[in-house]
């Protein structure tokens, strides 16, 4: 059913979708339920050619939780024959004799298709530079799924660093695969979404506005997804000074957003999430964090597990 | 009985000692017999913001010696999103997600607690800055009750630099709690214990003294804690030459200690120990080592084991 | 049978050798099978003073193939107590007490053997600088056998850089175990076999030979090897260039080459094999990747393992 590499968001049907949130749903109970074996014996390599602590040792636990074992490279850019010269391809067709499943992370775009086109096993992209993060993506969907009970019929507003920020950029490409979705677009200007994606969400029937506002859009969204400014994108601090503080969520904007809504960010987060807003019980992302080992999981399962018991 | 999280020594109480104590000589057994599957589908995280090869080890084997699985970060201060800002708080938030437990090593002092303030799974300190490193202390309390048969009744020489070690401040610390200690304090002037712990001894009721000499305290001692005298704490080449021959243990120093005590070292060792003393059956150090795996067996498996087993 | 620690290439009598070819044949067989547990319970610490992500993933990968655990250490040279001047023979000593069997990886000739004097467990040589890499050599020799059928009665030519390349100097002196081998050696001016070498294979029965031409090798051998030529070796970029593509294997070589024959090489790549060679299937290169499992495990297997299994 699912296909063979996890590369792309856009890779996945609605069924595919619906199924896949359905199986992490269940890996959710076999993490309360002290964890399983389905995986005994199996081995997955985790190479990462650029730091990411946090998904590498989600990529980890989920393969752990499943009775799985794991071989690392926590920094593949100074320590593997890279450094000498070695391509893409020729490291996974060594790798695969390691391992069963191979979770990639690399600065280049399009790195994880690269693996994929030689790889035996199945290749799950960790990210590959700006280009994508299908695993987060997934997440994010995920915990919207867990936390509101549904997927269609959503307003979920980005904001922040719409053009950069790979996280923002593929949750709208998945919010195609629900029905009735209007986003809301929040970016400070020069960090606006690309037209990319907005063309993108417009032929596959998705509503979009931008706003100016992180007030305009509390009290119409279900979900708000923060995600970081980054100095570095800003001609000057003062420019940066000037927008930045607009897309701070602070408890006092907590007051203007639904009963029912809730507040997600990719992490890590630096400032703009207050964290008085933390204790708030629409405050999703620490939830969501977790869900990526739940989401992992389904992937992990569903690639490498016997398909009886994953039907 | 034990705190939730491992993170000063002043948190033991002399039970708490005597049960820990006890529970690691099982450990040893457990080892001996090839292991043991009482933390099988369990998870320690281990978090490193600061090298620590031996410390990290330690704790891996430890819970791998118990059926459990690790996931890892050995240089976290490169690789995890602290480099981009992320709060100590945060990333355990995030980490708890993956693991049952979290090790955490930081060149802050306070880290631990900070950790421990958030974290809704057991926090142990693997040394936060100049502060604490509360599992070499138990360790060292444990190498005395295995290689002398007691904690009490001892005379305990610290030797070398007692100001800015860890671990001879510590053990100083945790003497508190056996009865009827007298510790002889040998080291260079300017790097003297500080007179908290002084005070906390006498506090206490420990008795202390100071010595200038290794001589004098050899033939009086049940223990020889010896530490590394660096250089860097002098204000020259020379005064660091002055002074660091009269804390280094020869093999002709051994004539001089009583026939049952024992020499220890935290390790790593430079010069301050000749390596010809290694083959004396008092020299422990090595034997020390091996001890801080059964501590941090026991340790983990009284935070994270079923109950029933531990009692 | 075996020896206790596996350090150098000379340690394997003809005899040890032909166990362990068959013994590794086994291993194929319990990798395809979806492992074992025989190791269940035993660690492997893989200790690496130098970065070889290849090198370190194959033995762990090994160590969980057989149902063991693994500890590790990716830049032992940062994070290891060595930076503050401990010797090898106290690493080992310590780590010793954290293991069953370590891996070693260091830059200095020699580390391995310095580690074996001390230590109580085995210690297996994963490349101690210019010296020796005796599992590479190892594998070298069952690709041989698994691919060949045999290891008596072989011509062999070495290309390329046979002065400062470990493998083909190891795999040159591991042929002086087989019965009627011949040796072609194809290098470059001022990086030829080193004269040690050729006694060597002299004084044990193997004829050598040197050519110019790797078109000259190529009809006459069974196993082509070939290895980089490093710009580094060379006075200047001009040198370099006139010889480096005299010893680039090209799909136009390919024809030259016997029908039964086979092209190997240690990996990494950079460009001395074009990459249209990879689809012929005399191209036993990446397959010879895998073989480092299959040795790796058998020696683990002998060395940890109960003796009936592996009799």
């Amino acid at each position: 059913m699912l296909p063979r590499h996890i590369l792309r968001v856009d890779q996945f049907s609605r069924g595919d979708l619906l199924q896949l949130l359905a199986h992490s749903a269940e890996m959710r109970r076999v993490v309360a339920a002290g964890g399983d074996k389905r995986l005994d014996g199996k081995i997955l390599a985790t190479l990462f050619f650029e730091p990411s602590t946090r998904t590498r040792l989600s990529f980890e636990s989920s393969m752990l939780r499943l009775g799985g074992n794991v071989i690392s490279s926590e920094s593949a850019e100074h320590t593997s024959s890279a450094v000498k010269g070695e391509s893409i391809e020729d490291t996974i067709r060594i790798v695969e004799a390691y391992a069963d499943a191979i979770a990639i992370r690399h600065p280049l775009a399009g790195a994880a298709e690269t693996a994929a086109s030689v790889a035996s096993v199945p290749i799950l992209n960790a990210g590959d530079g700006p280009r994508e993060h299908p695993t987060q993506a997934l997440l994010d969907l995920y915990t919207i799924y867990d936390e509101l009970g549904r997927i269609d019929d959503l307003t979920v507003a980005l904001v922040g660093d719409l053009r950069f920020g790979r996280a923002p950029r593929s949750l709208a490409m998945l919010l195609t695969r629900t029905e009735n979705a209007r986003v809301l677009l929040v970016a400070p200007p020069g960090i606006e979404m690309s037209g990319d994606v907005l063309a993108y969400m417009e032929t596959h029937g998705v509503a979009w506005e931008q706003l100016h506002d992180l007030e305009e859009a509390l009290p119409r969204a279900d979900v708000i997804y923060m995600t970081r400014v980054q100095k570095e994108r800003f001609p000057s601090v003062e420019s940066y000074r000037r927008v930045s503080g607009s897309y701070r969520l602070g408890s006092e904007h907590m007051k203007l957003l639904g009963e029912n809504a809730i507040v997600m960010h990719p992490l890590p987060r630096v400032d703009e999430i207050d964290t008085l807003v933390d204790a708030d019980p629409r405050a999703a992302y620490f939830r969501q964090a977790r869900n990526g080992v739940y989401i992992r999981m389904a992937l992990l399962d569903l690639l490498l597990g016997p398909r009886l018991l994953t039907a």
